[in-house]
C-alpha cells in the first residue's frame, strides 16, 4: 500500500467542499489534512509555506511536485488529472470554465462579503448588508435564467462548474440566504445534492454547522 | 481582407484591460466594440445575450463558435489559442493558473469593494472602507512577497498571472490605491508597465481616467 499522491489540505468550508466533493466525484485516493481555521492552523509556517495568503483549500501532488491553491485552479487540475467533470470538445469545455469562474471570481466572493456582515460583522452595517444582499440576489437571478430549461450550468453534463457553484450554495442555505424563490436554482440545487459523492463532500473532514 | 475571428467587447476598465494587454502581446488580430459603462451599453438585450450578468469583458471567436465571459476564463482560452504566455510544463503551467486564480477570485474582487467604497460610494461607510483597505493591503503583501527574488509572479516567465494582476492594479494606482511601500510588488509594475504591449492595451479602447 502507497500513501495516495494527493493530499488535501481543507477545512470545513465551501471553498474546501468544491475540492472534497471533485475528489469524491472522480474517485482519486487522496489525503485529507484537516487544516482547523477556528483554531489558526491556517497561520502556522508549515501551512503558509504552501499557501502564502493563508486560505484552504490547498492540493499537493507528491508525485508530480505541484502545489496549487484556490479552489477553481485545483479544480481545473483535478479535471485534468481525472479526465472527468470538464469536456473535451472545446464549445462545452469553455462554456463549464466560463461557468467555473463567472462562480469563482464573481458570485464567490460575493457570498463571502455577504457572510461577513450578515454573519460576522460585530456592528451591523445595514447599508453594506444591503449592498451584498442585492448582489449576490442579482447572482442568484444570473444562475437561475441559466439554469431554466437546463439540467447543469454549461453544456447539458455535470460539471466543475457545478460543484463549484453548489459547495458555495451550500453553506449559503446553511447560513439562511434564501434562494428558495429562483425555481431552476432550487431544482438544480436539490439535484447536486442528492448525488452521493456530494453528500460525502460535504461532510469532510467534518459535518458543517447546521441541520 | 477577411475579418478577425476573434471580437472583444470590452470598456476601459481594469477586466477589460486585461485582454486587450493579452491580445496585443500575443499579436492577435481581433476586432473592439466599445461597450460604454457610462452610457449603459451593458444593460442592451445584445450585449445580455453574450453575457447574462451584463459584465465586460466578453469575447467571441467567430470561428469556433464560442461565447466567452469572466477575464479569467477568457486568458486562458487566449493562451491555448496563440501557444503564448502560459507554459506547458505542468509545474511552470500550474504556478502560473494558481497566481492567475489568486488574482481573479481573491484580489480583484476585494479591489473592486475598495474602489466601490472608496470611490463611488455616495454615504461615506468608514468601517466597511477600512475592511477593504486591510483587504486590499494585505493582498499587496502577499505580491510584494512573492515577487521578492523574483521577476515575475509565475515560473519566472511573463505570463497571464502578471497581466490580469497588472491590469487592476494600474486602476488601482490611477484612482491612488497606494503600494509604493511594497517595493518588489512596486519593481515589477514598473517592469510590466514599460512593455509596449502593455501601453497599448491600457489605452483601448480609450485612455483611462487620469494622467
Ligand atoms: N478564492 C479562494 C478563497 C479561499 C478562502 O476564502 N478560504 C477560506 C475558507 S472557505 C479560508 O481559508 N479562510 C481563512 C481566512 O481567510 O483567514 C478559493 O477559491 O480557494
Ligand atoms: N469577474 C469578472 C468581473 C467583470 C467586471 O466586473 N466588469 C466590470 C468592468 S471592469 C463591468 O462590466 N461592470 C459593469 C457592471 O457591473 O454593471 C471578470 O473578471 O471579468
Amino acid at each position: 500500500m502507497h500513501d495516495p499522491t494527493l493530499v488535501l489540505y481543507t477545512d470545513s468550508s465551501p471553498n474546501g467542499f468544491k475540492i472534497t466533493i471533485a475528489l469524491e466525484e472522480m474517485g482519486l485516493p487522496y489525503r485529507l489534512v484537516h487544516v482547523n481555521i477556528d483554531r489558526g492552523d491556517h497561520h502556522h509556517a508549515d501551512f503558509l509555506a504552501l499557501n502564502p495568503a493563508g486560505r484552504i483549500p490547498v492540493l499537493v501532488d507528491q508525485s508530480a511536485n505541484i502545489v496549487l491553491f484556490e479552489s477553481a485552479a485545483i479544480l481545473l487540475y483535478l479535471a485534468q488529472l481525472s479526465g472527468q467533470l470538464l469536456e473535451q470538445a472545446p464549445q462545452a469545455r469553455w462554456e463549464a470554465i466560463t461557468w467555473l469562474m463567472y462562480h469563482s471570481a464573481s458570485m464567490g466572493p460575493l457570498l463571502g462579503q455577504r457572510v461577513h456582515f450578515d454573519c460576522f460583522e460585530t456592528q451591523p452595517d445595514p447599508s453594506a448588508q444591503q449592498r451584498y444582499r442585492n448582489l449576490t440576489e442579482h447572482a442568484f437571478g444570473i444562475l437561475d435564467q441559466r439554469l431554466a430549461g437546463r439540467s447543469w450550468l454549461a453544456a447539458d453534463t455535470y460539471s466543475i462548474a457545478d460543484i463549484a457553484s453548489f459547495a458555495w450554495l451550500h453553506i449559503a442555505a446553511l447560513v439562511g440566504f434564501d434562494f428558495s424563490g429562483h425555481a431552476h436554482l432550487s431544482r438544480w440545487f436539490r439535484q447536486v445534492e442528492q448525488r452521493p459523492a456530494v453528500q460525502r463532500g460535504i461532510r469532510l473532514p467534518a459535518p458543517a454547522t447546521g441541520p
